[in-house]
């Protein structure tokens, strides 16, 4: 449906076919997002079935079942300890068809169906009846040369794609996708929260992997910061542009040097406390601007999510089930230390992302509305949706205005999707631009720029891809 | 007006209209509210004068009134000192419809204009001139054998009525009712917070008073435990299938026997402090979710209200005064430790209900589209509005789905206004979906499953009224 | 555009246009604002040039310029030190007209445009092309005649219009604008915020002028008080009908006598600790309704912004450079001691504001649908726009009516502005009527009567301007 989502009120309706229009064949910019790079680096990587692909790694899909009921088994995710769990694909599909119901009206249900229409070209409902017969049609395809993700990344006209890779990773698939001589532009992006959480579990080991990737002593917190300012060179000179930093909250706070020795060495013999790690944390942010700062690495912040909420889950299946619960935020406090020091910058760039929409117009749209250093990400997460999306412009564009934003990223490990998750931000855009134009707040030249700076120019300026 | 509400979106409206008399005429659940279980104890129940029953119990209606200088006593309203109030309720008639207008755009009144149109066949606007012509009119009709509340049972097609009840009441109403022989399904609902409040007033009364229904010694925490656990296994056999837990906060924790025994022991001293009581109640809606897991009764838990905020008001006419002020509410965090012991339970189930919507997308939803013991209740009292529901619907659905839902529930004691509440959801419902259907992002099957589930069988089947 | 910003659908159109014709030509009421009162002393004021009218004074427009990296020297702002700044009020025009797509979409864009238009007559859009023509219209009309402020207060329609000043200020120029024998209504505000923040810099020399005004000693609580209320009688009788109050936060406490003696005391030793000032600030809030129980001065209290938030930019250029960013503000529980003593009264009335929208239906509206003390404040600063003023009316009307309203103020320094602001608002409220019209929840009577009170009755009665 080619006028699919847009308001049906004839005149919006026509502006936003036309807005839209003129940006859905534009490059797709990827700044942010967790496909893995060994997709690229082997020339002939397969997605395996269609549950490989689709369903058992998409928590966004498990968790709704999970909350109706079904058990992770039934869909084929293993429990750490192992055990029983169905390993018949065929089956796990059926399970999940004869409940797509429970997708209705989410975007987890718009994007696999405008999926499987625009990519795999099925027009088949998700529901009991179709479930073999759209089982075939995905499997019969993966199986094809076409779906290597090198030919989809072309098919999908993306221009860039950045990775999201520990700062303990030696980045073997990065340099494996360059040694190949494939053109397409795979960046990895500096993640260090492993060794920055030093009450995270396996810290030690993580610091343990910096020494052995930095190839030098860490053994106290200067050689600690020369290690990560090492690593981010080495991130860098892979094509990254930027660094992601999640945190429940945005504290930050800067440590004295001795403070910050100190708690780094009671942290090396496992005897840093609760306070102190969240010191530490909010200290390292500070830290991560000063290093960008220097380095021009574009940095983003993730604030908000309890990760792993659900223990029982956890301590069964792992990390990333599909039980992380968004908390409320602050930053006009939180953030105050670092801005103090950076919020004056206009030389670097730090972008907000977080779960809690009461921040939008109270604090992140005047933040990012005056500090020449902020950028608002595009919504995140469980607001990555229609509705999400419109709320969002609705807060903060009075506000910010529209270049103050970062564009959109799709933030997402499900490859097939990307197309996807852009055509839904693309078409809000279009919708909401249309509605403002309609009523006379903007006019047709506006209209036109705005599309396509949100569309693409933003994320791509924004993530420094330009250069 | 048949399409009243709708938007006026000619394809919206079309489809909405559609929707909506899919399910308008299916019968009413009302698993949650506040009507009084005598009117259908008595076959002959009579109403009184329209004062008694549309205004002296309607606090909705005289807190606004209130709020623009009205007195009480010209409402009729008693203080409990005594003293004089009007007691012309003609005249008390008038005064409210000479301030109708502050009630424009308000749900209370759209209800009493839908009331009086759908139940009494008024069709008269609300005002000085047409005062009298309205009283007059319910009054004859209240008179009338139409007008017991048994027949107003069947009239409005309500198929089952939970009243509330405090967990000491001997239901003997719900007795006389079933003696009857009458076949209306009126059920009791378990409700303990004045048993559960260590610091309420009257605390150690309605332990008394829990001594004389139980028959048992309530000495200790164990037989505390022992005769709430019992008090329950009577209400379930009177036909419950729901408690109700109200509270200020979603503070939970689980406290060890002896911390139990010693804070239940100095509340029976008159010893227990402000925290100790924030304890022990968060620990018993613990202890409560467990009674649950194990009698099956469904437990509904609303929150944020701080109730009777005026002290004034409070200490001149009593509870309920229209007094009652809402906080913020957290959830993600103070849910945590129920969460951790009963949250992936399959079998039973915990109904939320807040007054802050910021929970909504950012907590309420994440956790209702995770964990299998959650669903969310319809948004509560000041949100039971047109507004209030659209900005649920828009909050929730994209990430718990619609499953995850309870449906509707009227939460009224306002006997007579119980189908305009239904119909106001059910009209708002139909409108929403009738929104995704003609922007594409569900279809006409989706849509007309939708609508049933959120108009009748959610609420049937999350309250266990299918069994 | 005679319809614009209305929806366009045809009958929602139809109806806001009809509703807001019935109100354009109203007098505008302005009852908050930041004139300065020279403006009607000297019958001859004349505004300078474009960018002394337009550029400088506005922290809406130059924070958004400097969010994107243009320095506020670039704009003519100058430091507190000196230095090089623009002093080409043409070249600073043209690199504003040049940025002007910042702000697209924004209430400051539509502000300027509705300005240019049906103030001076200019059509033109702003961008680097019609700069110098835009900046040659507006100079040439503010050397005539026709644009002096007293010329413009009768063109404007305007009513009544009040300014905001300090407690200590001797009024002298609203004694000119008396002598002069000018008939326009222009009153003064009294805000002591400067001598009731006891931590605020230059307190004591804010006392010394408190003395000196008020022409007696401030040498205790006793004779503090005395001073303020004797102030309050001074701006009384110069025509003051409302007090305003800015705090961080609505916290409020009843000190006891001595306590209140002994911080002030230690506040005039410069010894007063933080806390000690966030209690005296609390105290002082419930110190000033007691004033306005007995001098009937409605009260304004403005919550939640935290102002000089960027400290380089303080230190740099001084107060209100537009880095005022909102905190999470609460109400139930702050503003509890002071509605414990004055919330029943009704004959006095508080005015509350704030920067955090999730208190409008959570907090605000329960307030003011039941206190007799209480009105609502129009949406502050970041929401005075499209949108933010639809979200207040979503958020609010529903619960407190729109009689617990005080209609619209447009808070602003910017004189040209007020018709612009003031149409704005008459347009949103007749577009948010009209869908309540259409879609039938109010009927046009209702509906007329509505838009009267918002767009005049309900400020000029709040603000007894109608005494």
């Amino acid at each position: 449906m080619q006028d699919r989502y847009f308001s049906t009120d004839p005149a919006q309706r026509a502006a936003a076919r036309e807005l839209y229009a003129s940006v859905k064949d534009l490059p797709l910019i990827c700044p942010h997002g967790h496909v893995d790079p060994r997709l690229f680096a082997d020339s002939d990587y397969q997605f395996g079935s269609p549950v490989d692909l689709l369903i058992i790694p998409d928590h966004y899909i498990f968790r709704m079942l999970y909350s109706q009921g079904i058990s992770l088994e039934a869909l084929g995710i293993p429990a750490l300890a192992g055990g029983s769990r169905t390993r018949d694909h065929r089956k796990i599909w059926r399970l999940v068809c004869e409940n797509w119901h429970l997708f209705r009206a989410t975007p987890t249900g718009i994007w696999l169906r405008d999926e499987l229409a625009d990519v795999f070209d099925i027009s088949l409902k998700l529901n009991r009846e179709n479930a073999d017969a759209i089982y075939d049609a995905i499997d019969e395809q993966l199986q094809g040369d076409a779906f290597r993700p090198r030919r989809l990344y072309e098919r999908f006209n993306i221009e860039a794609l950045a990775t999201t890779d520990a700062a303990t990773d030696g980045l073997a698939q990065h340099q494996a996708i360059r040694d190949s001589g494939w053109g397409g532009r795979i960046i990895p992006t500096f993640r260090p929260d492993a060794i920055v959480n030093i009450d995270g579990d396996g810290w030690r080991e993580n610091i343990n992997r910096l020494r052995e990737e930095s190839g030098a002593a860490v053994v106290d917190y200067a050689s600690y910061i020369r290690a990560l300012e090492g690593r981010r060179e080495h991130f860098k000179a892979m094509g990254a542009t930027a660094t992601d930093h999640a945190a429940l909250t945005a504290y930050t706070e800067c440590l004295s040097a001795s403070e910050a020795e100190a708690i780094f060495q009671r942290a090396l013999a496992g005897q840093a406390t609760d306070k102190e790690a969240a010191r530490f944390r909010g200290h390292m942010l500070v830290e991560m601007a000063r290093m960008s700062s220097e380095d021009g690495l574009v940095m983003q912040l993730h604030i908000g999510s309890w990760r792993d909420h659900n223990p029982w889950l956890y301590a069964h299946y792992g990390r990333d089930m599909g039980a992380d619960i968004p908390i409320r935020s602050e930053f006009t406090k939180n953030l105050k230390p670092l801005l103090d020091r950076f919020g004056n910058r206009r030389d670097m760039t730090l972008i907000l992302f977080n779960l809690d929409e009461t921040t939008y117009s109270r604090e992140l749209a005047p933040l990012a509305g005056h500090y020449p250093l902020l950028r608002l990400g595009p919504p995140w997460w469980f607001f990555d949706s229609w509705l999400g999306m419109t709320r969002f412009l609705d807060a903060v564009v009075e506000t910010a205005g529209i270049y103050n934003l970062a564009g959109f990223n799709d933030d997402t490990r499900a490859y097939p999707s990307i197309p996807t998750r852009h055509d839904v931000w693309r078409r809000v855009c279009a919708d909401w631009l249309a509605g403002q134009l309609v009523r006379g707040f903007i006019d047709e030249e506006d209209a036109h720029e705005m599309i396509r700076a949100l569309a693409y120019d933003l994320a791509k300026q924004t993530y420094r891809l330009d250069k």
